[in-house]
């Protein structure tokens, strides 16, 4: 895919100065090597890389604010990088510049278990989070699927498959601390569980993909494990007996915990990867939290739902082993498309559209697929109306990705012709640039490229990302 | 209160224009009458009334682009009013300028019980909503006690008795359209419940008090009614009881949907007014909300923590008429202080701070209420840390109106001192704006005045709110 939005490029002597400076500060933690550089652009899409023209391994605050303050005194854009597994091509350096690799600031610095929040850097892993507080019976809920930074999940306002229950990565950052262009920090709030103190700072950097500074600390809330996880499964002769159930259960104020939606083609891509033998018709994965009661409540409840919208039988559990086997398919999804065709690119991107338009937008895009002759198996955070398309592509055959780039065109204008948005938890980065005005108006791109002036006058901060060229 | 944050008022002549331009667009719906004026620079505090020099009473969009786009064009302030019951000075008008008054734009445009959202004008108060929707089975949740328009708690970032559950109206906004200066209109988001897309302009103007541009329309989201409601109440013998019962019933993950604390001196004046005869010790009420299972269980494990932390019998019903009987106390918590007085003034204020803190801040208000010989209930919407004080005052009695500064000062500095904010509900219009640089240091400050002149370069919305001057 063509990436039009392309800042131009720093002096080269200012960058030789930008350069001699870091190399002075930060020694071997400053790495200009090929491999690395393009390590740091990597996309996971069908975008093109685009290396920065060094990387610095920041080990504290103190680190970001001299990469800062020596990129902006040379205009040299700084580009923050956590895990890399972004999907918009976030990390990408269309200008070059320097990438700040957070992953070693990977330090928990407080946890505070009566207030139900912890303070971080931003390169702690979602992963490595849960571990650190499982001792105190405490848990993050946000799980995007990948094991994915915290200051990067906060920077794309991730989410995945607990958000129906939990919220996004939005509703759980209660203030961040974000280093602006003169390297001096910017603290957007306090750990108080809510505040009407001024304009909303922790939530304009939420989802700012690291335009308007980089995150150097974060403050978030956490949970209590629950007593009691049940899962279940359920399979439909249609997507719309699936999505009417999911309608249902929320409407009537089940808490599901995840309700995940994998179609026909997902159900049979997992049968052959994992030797499973489910229907191959649309099945819904759930999990419910709560005390023994009301698990048990809240899954009878909801099989009884799953009857009257034409499902199949209901059958769930609280035992962890049987848990994990009936997730086994959502958890394999990724692997079991790779599967089906060796060698072939998996290109993955997500749409989000009211839940009442889900089912017919699934099955437009499935008769889209058909159309164009395409595979793409669907996975869907149901009970948000969101849902991933894991497009297989040969990235050799011109036709073929022509046909992709027409497919997946049209699955963005489906979803906006709903009244939805061209990305739930993906963001826009390079890749979905070119829908924001549709979808928005010109209007929104006016006041977002206000701000984004406002904040970034150098424009220094992962140019060429959102905000498309006026 | 001395109201420090004054911006020049218009040119006199560029005023008159103005004036005469919306007597010819508006006729008698461009009111300039002193009473009309006076009630519209209401604050309900001690803040002194300044009043707009007009009003003008919207009945649809149009209207409000007309008065932004006249007073753009002569450099004349504009100020969103909805019900007037905000409480920090947010419609006060200390340069002058236009009030536009959106009582008239009350109209639930679209309701989609399958998304659970609605779409509305901004004039839409929250009982005449769930009035609307009652007969589809759904509600808004939010409640800040006052009948608020939507407008107005959207610009406030109000909450209330709920949020604990529900969250706040920051969590319940999908999307807006907002006037901005040239009159056109910005679109924030779509019907989609969650969004990567760009800056998030939506949670921007949530909490703004209108200082951005002026809100014309509100999508947000709604909720099924519950099968079943419980309410109970339960005294302690200290805050510190209540509080800790209050932590381990989050903790462990009860979905309480109202949890509120009455200290001992409100619920003396409860008693008082309202002829009951509680235990005069801090009281907390609360309401479970779900299935008549779910609701019998939660009432039962809160009990169960409410004796470990010293609460007596805990008491719980869901007969409507019981219900509203438990919770008279705090629907007239408000009374009940004006009655203790009569005649003195009510100065409400609030603060949050992280729950752990909750019982010590309470405890230490209490002190400082003694020290300084004031009187001032307090009830708190505990689970997240917030409370208020209602301050009486005699309002012509200068040593105890410099004694009621006093305290309102050293309790917001103790909310601070404890990592919490200097306002959980109420915004900080112009009674706050002094604290905001201590709660967040010089450079959020800094970039609050960058976002404000970026969307707002003339300084024509509701100059002299949020932003204390440089």
């Amino acid at each position: 895919m063509t990436i039009t939005n392309n800042p131009p490029r720093p002096e080269p002597k200012a960058l030789a100065s930008a350069l001699e400076a870091l190399t002075a500060r930060f020694g071997n933690r400053f790495i200009t090597s090929q491999a690395v550089r393009e390590q740091h652009g990597h996309t996971t899409t069908w975008l093109a890389n685009q290396p920065p023209d060094g990387v610095v391994m920041a080990q504290e605050t103190k680190d970001i604010q001299d990469v800062v303050r020596i990129c902006a005194g040379n205009g040299v854009p700084v580009i923050a990088f956590g895990t890399g597994t972004s999907l918009e091509g976030q990390v990408n350096a269309p200008a070059g510049g320097i990438c700040i690799d957070l992953r070693d600031m990977n330090k928990v610095l407080a946890v505070h278990a009566e207030d139900l929040d912890c303070v971080i850097e931003p390169g702690v892993t979602r992963k490595a989070l849960n571990e650190h507080l499982r001792d105190q019976g405490l848990f993050f809920p946000i799980d995007p699927g990948a094991d994915a930074s915290l200051g990067g999940m906060a920077s794309t306002r991730a989410s995945g498959t607990n958000a129906v229950r939990y919220g996004t990565i939005r509703e759980s950052v209660l203030a961040l601390k974000v280093v602006r262009g003169d390297g001096e920090i910017i603290t957007t709030g306090t750990r108080a569980k809510k505040s009407s103190a001024g304009y909303d700072l922790t939530h304009l950097f939420v989802g700012a993909e690291g335009t308007l500074g980089i995150i150097s600390e974060l403050t978030i809330r956490l949970r209590g494990i629950p007593e009691m996880i049940a899962a279940g499964a359920c399979s439909f002769e249609t997507v719309g007996g699936a999505c009417q159930a999911t309608i249902l259960a929320i409407q009537t104020g089940i808490p599901v915990a995840r309700i995940e939606l994998l179609n026909a083609a997902q159900v049979k891509a997992c049968n052959a990867y994992s030797k499973l033998t489910l229907a191959e018709t649309p099945l819904l994965l759930l999990e419910f939290h709560g005390s023994e009661i009301e698990v048990a409540e809240q899954s009878k409840a909801f099989g009884e739902i799953a009857k009257d919208c034409g499902g199949g039988d209901f059958s769930w559990t609280t035992k962890p082993e049987d848990r994990t086997k009936l997730w086994q398919a959502r958890h394999d999804a990724y692997w079991s498309v790779k599967a089906l065709r060796p060698g072939a690119g998996v290109v993955a991107t997500d749409i989000c559209v009211p839940i009442s338009r889900l089912a017919d937008c699934v099955t437009e895009t499935e008769e889209d697929l058909k159309r164009l002759n395409l595979l793409s198996p669907i996975v869907g955070h149901v009970g948000d109306g969101n849902f991933h398309c894991s497009l297989l592509c040969d990235v050799d055959d011109a036709d073929e990705m022509a046909r992709g780039e027409e497919f997946m065109h049209r699955l963005v204008e489906r979803a906006q012709a709903m009244d939805g948005t061209c990305t739930g938890e993906h963001g826009i980065g390079q890749g979905k640039q070119k829908y924001l005005k549709a979808e928005l108006g010109p209007e929104a791109l006016d006041a977002m490229r206000a701000l984004k002036k406002a904040l970034d006058p150098q424009n220094i901060f992962n140019p060429g990302k959102i905000v498309p060229q006026a």
